[in-house]
């Protein structure tokens, strides 16, 4: 694709809200120089000379955001799941984070990780890394080749964790002001946000450090939130002087106040962290794959819905074993079924339209115009190949989508375009 | 593989029940008229003239066992997911199933099935067929041409269902007489086995017939039970004298009493329910991805393996959405969390391993000796091919099943014999 200026025709489905799910068929998306100017049921009279691509009966949906993953874990992915996040974390992640201080091994793992992202359906991603400023730097590079338009942290941790994986405060600080330099305009789809790993791992100095550079930057911030009862209660006895474990953020100006943030998990956030959250505008990386493998429990995600706080989906890679936004999405509405009948039933589960919003312009929303073919957002969109899946009657566009979200996947991927060009 | 005797090299594993994951790494399993002999360190002097296939560092585990599945429902898995049971049935599954009168709609259906079980690891399946004779017994014929060793039942249903999908009580009786005359001899690999759909779909009458069958033909029985609340409570109003669900199936002798039966679901079953179970050696086949697609709930498997009920995996296509038995090892794992998490802590999660012994040994022993590699049983085995997803250190045998289990799947194998012959 050498133009940035083209049409697609085929069956659009995208959503304008949770619960409007907008299907255009037989429809034509025009695209100028890699920018969505409209879907129209006939080519503009002004556009009537530019190249078509013409996908006939196919489905085009827009390109998927992945609000919450971790580079360093996607090689150990499907491996020790029968432990808890803590006891997890100690025994398969920090060892295995560790290692990414070797430039070398940090190279050869981003590269099957910036590999899998690019075959995949994500678009978007907010993305940790690890402690280590070279290695993130890379992987910031390698996403950015990949087409990934992506948020990438340098994580920050100086307490609560092994020495050989443990930042000093001062430098932690120092190196993440050389990082934010070095790689704040190096890219053009990939950009730095600030990542401190959790409340357990980072001392108040640092979480004040690190509120001094958003406040000098003016970057975002991603971090973890209420994933695990015994997290929540460990930090209870870190932070007394917080009424909630999100203040404990929102007092460095770490939550949304400063600047956009997205917190991961909110499994247990009770109701004045919610209305904090509400109130910052911080949004919510729903993981329930990751929240399901380690035990976590499940988000109250129709509460956040009917609040109003922003939520988009993460795969967690690697708490998730899988990197597909797909599958996060159908995984999401089966939680929501099992939530509603084992512990809430005021909370109705989530629709297959509300969680194919989340994994569109629900978590899309976070990097601006994104996630639902508004006029002016970058041409992002995936074209559906169904022909795998038998069928014996005609389904609606719809059906056909529900279908394709439960029985396909990355690999019935026909075209990825991802920043305004095709990826494949 | 013309020769019915032959070696195959490789690491093996298997289980010697739910908690006993055995690994014999560089070991030869040694096939003689397409049973097992053994798996042996060093080839046997008597048989080194034998051809051998050298897998060499790939892992080799016995065929798969669905212990539930609906050959009808396959072609419209993963639509109209967003429903609960009964509705689900009356919207969806009984409309569909009632184009089965029509052979050729039936045929081009099953052929659609069996096609894509013979792709899959999976090489036993017990199977619920619809009411229709020719339509069964051709779903019958297409099995046991795609190598799937299997049960399946032609369908009795004679109340509360609509009036194109329904019997008369005797006509249902004799028809399934004349099917069970037909194809009880007719094949090497497929049997027939009763199938009453659900006490609320089958009267009395039809029961005592279908118990008379059962003492007449010696045949095993399937059906389900306590999936849905709704459902349980349905069945207590239908049957008062009954003082558990599963005793309406007993009071006719299909229950396991008068011979091998498997009951689908147990969401519900409380201590009496399960008692009887026991004593009848009643399987039990746990669903979990249906039972969360239709917000069914969660079985508490621990307790069935505590009690030592003999218990399976099954996929339920449709109600499952997918019909890889491998996907179904990992969800039973994870619906097991959530469960103890949300609603019993006293029962611990499975355990990977566990899982895999209800897919393989604890479902395969419904039909004898399968499942496990054990002597005399027929040569059944998988070869997996975990090549398409990279790794950066070497792991052990047990990771790397945990591993397939959870990145990989039907894709990923290399081989498939079933029934001591290469499918693939």
């Amino acid at each position: 694709m050498v133009d940035k200026d083209f049409i697609v025709k085929g069956h659009f489905c995208f959503s304008e809200g949770p619960r409007k799910l907008v299907v255009k068929e037989n429809h034509y998306l025009v695209c100028e120089e890699g920018r969505i100017k409209g879907i129209f049921p006939q080519i503009p009279d002004q556009n009537k000379g530019m190249a078509c691509l013409d996908y006939g009966d196919r489905l085009i949906i827009p390109g998927l955001t992945d609000l919450h993953l971790h580079g360093p874990q996607y090689v150990f992915r499907g491996i020790g799941m029968d432990q808890e996040l803590l006891d997890w974390l100690n025994t398969w992640t920090f060892p295995e984070e560790a290692k990414y201080r070797e430039i070398e091994y940090a190279k050869r793992a981003y590269r099957l990780f910036a590999q899998d992202l690019r075959q995949s359906a994500t678009c978007r991603a907010v993305v940790f890394g690890t402690i280590h400023r070279e290695a993130t730097e890379y992987l910031m590079e390698e996403l950015e080749a990949a087409g990934i338009t992506a948020y990438v942290g340098k994580v920050n941790m100086d307490r609560n964790c092994p020495e050989n994986y443990r930042e000093e405060t001062k430098a932690s600080i120092e190196d993440t002001e050389m990082w934010i330099q070095n790689t704040a305009e190096k890219f053009t789809r990939v950009k730095p946000i600030l990542t401190p790993r959790f409340i357990p791992a980072c001392s108040d100095g640092l979480m004040e450090g690190l509120g001094r550079l958003q406040e000098k930057y003016h970057l975002p911030v991603q971090s973890h939130l209420s994933e695990n009862k015994s997290e929540v209660q460990w930090v209870k006895e870190l932070c007394p002087w917080a009424e909630c474990y999100g203040a404990a953020y929102d007092r460095f100006g770490l939550f949304g106040s400063g600047g956009p943030a997205v917190m991961a998990h909110c499994v247990y956030s009770e109701e004045n962290e919610l209305a904090l959250m509400k109130k910052n505008g911080t949004y919510i990386a729903h993981c329930p794959q990751s929240n399901t493998n380690l035990a976590s429990g499940i988000a109250p995600v129709r509460r956040f819905l009917e609040m109003g706080i922003p939520t988009g989906l993460g795969t967690d890679v690697a708490g998730g074993h899988s990197s597909s936004v797909f599958r996060t999405m159908v995984e999401a509405v089966q939680v929501s079924k099992l939530r509603w009948r084992l512990a809430e039933d005021t909370l109705k589960p989530l629709t297959i339209e509300e969680a194919f919003y989340l994994g569109t312009a629900g978590g899309g929303s976070f990097f601006g115009k994104a996630g639902s073919f508004q006029e002016g957002s970058e041409a992002e969109f995936l074209v559906l190949d169904e022909s795998r899946i038998p069928y014996m009657k005609e389904l609606s566009v719809a059906r056909r989508l529900e279908r394709y979200l439960y029985l396909c996947g990355e690999k019935d991927l026909l075209h990825k375009f991802s920043g305004g060009r095709m990826i494949f």
